[in-house]
């Protein structure tokens, strides 16, 4: 088991009184402390890897479909485990939000420990997937102590089940990324409930959990099959025109 | 086989020099013309089923997710049929827009005759729905001499092939309708073609034509029946908080 440094890491976030950044370094590590050590290579060679990894793990993502409550889109998930009352302190007025705004905010709280491990757990994901690069030594033992041992390529869609290769996340359409983070279950951001997911896949998921969404989807294939559509006539005069 | 009139009917706008609106009643029918007469029931008791029948037979949907580029949301399908030149006439410069718009808005052009006979077969499908008023014996009559005899009740998601009722034409969330004009191939607007979807079907479905995606949900089960998500753990070290 790895024991870790956890020291308070210094911040002028307005939110570091609620909670403070940890240092995840291993105990007696050298160098300065650091909340994603993990990370490390990916920001150097990856950076917007490494950006979304931590975005995904920490931030929620909110009110993407109305433009007008787009200053709460992106906000550390643990602050929304706060009271009403208390983020008003943070001048963040929720009775003011849509209650589906609200809704979406709140569903997206999740814990600082939570988040962390999110964020480790993707790491460890994004470098066991096909066309990856390789982690050091140190970042690999960090990760497999966390988790289990690598298998190279064998991370999937949680959705679709098919292999993900690591150059879907410098490919984008519309300008959404075309690899999103996903959870199993929609409402749960733990590491365990987490993965990487087409955005499609996503998508099609919506707010169904992964058992709902194999349910569904098992009920459409038998519905379809024991009734084509056979009622589906074509316009009959045409010729008229 | 049912006549019909045909009789062009008088318009301001200035895209009737590329199509005129031509009158669906019946040949020799008594009062005046009227492009939608299968439509005047749903005017007078459900206006905004019989507004929506009209919009989605007739008009694009296009830029949605740009609102920058919302002026062309909603167009007439056939004047997307025109060239980029005949356009400028009309005083809208395709070559402003974004590349993905211009896709967008050219595949879902559609003739004159299609949208009409798409807004009859809607209207067909819907007064066969769950829960629909019935209509006029003359109204009837009119659709089943374009389509088939009518069964109450029998009109199902396109997708999800579950019984729709009427009364989702009422429900929205977040400002969008419950049920949604569908196709099975996303590229034709033809009668045959189109039915209507429960919004998140319709979301699920995406590009795919409907044998797409039933390949598609039927590879996703078989790949998850084959393949558990075994190598999910859970982070290890939670006890060293």
């Amino acid at each position: 088991m790895l024991e870790l440094c956890l020291k308070p890491i210094a911040s002028r976030s307005k939110y570091a009184q609620i909670q403070s950044r940890l240092c995840q370094c291993e105990k007696r590590h050298n160098g300065s402390c650091d909340e994603f050590p993990f990370l490390r290579e990916f920001k150097v060679s990856h950076p917007s890897v490494a950006k979304k990894i931590e975005r995904d793990a920490t931030m929620t993502t909110g009110a993407s479909w109305k433009s007008q409550d787009a200053g709460l889109n992106r906000i550390l998930r643990w602050v929304m485990l706060l009271s009403d009352d208390e983020l008003l302190d943070f001048g963040i007025n929720m009775s003011q939000l849509k209650p589906q705004v609200i809704a979406k905010l709140r569903e997206k709280a999740a814990s600082y420990v939570d988040c962390i491990e999110v964020a480790k757990k993707l790491t460890w994901l994004a470098y066991q997937m096909l066309d990856a690069p390789q982690p050091l030594a140190e970042t690999s033992a960090y990760l497999v102590a966390h988790f289990e041992p690598m298998i190279p390529g064998s991370t999937t869609c949680i959705v679709c089940r098919k292999s993900l290769s690591f150059n879907l996340f410098a490919e984008a359409r519309r300008g959404r990324a075309e690899i999103e983070t996903g959870h199993m279950n929609p409402r749960s951001h733990k590491a365990h409930n987490v993965g990487f997911v087409h955005r499609e896949c996503n998508i099609a998921q919506g707010q169904r959990t992964l058992q709902e969404f194999y349910s569904w989807i098992r009920e459409i294939l038998e519905r379809a099959e024991s009734n084509p559509i056979a009622r589906n006539p074509d316009v009959q005069n045409h010729e008229v025109y």
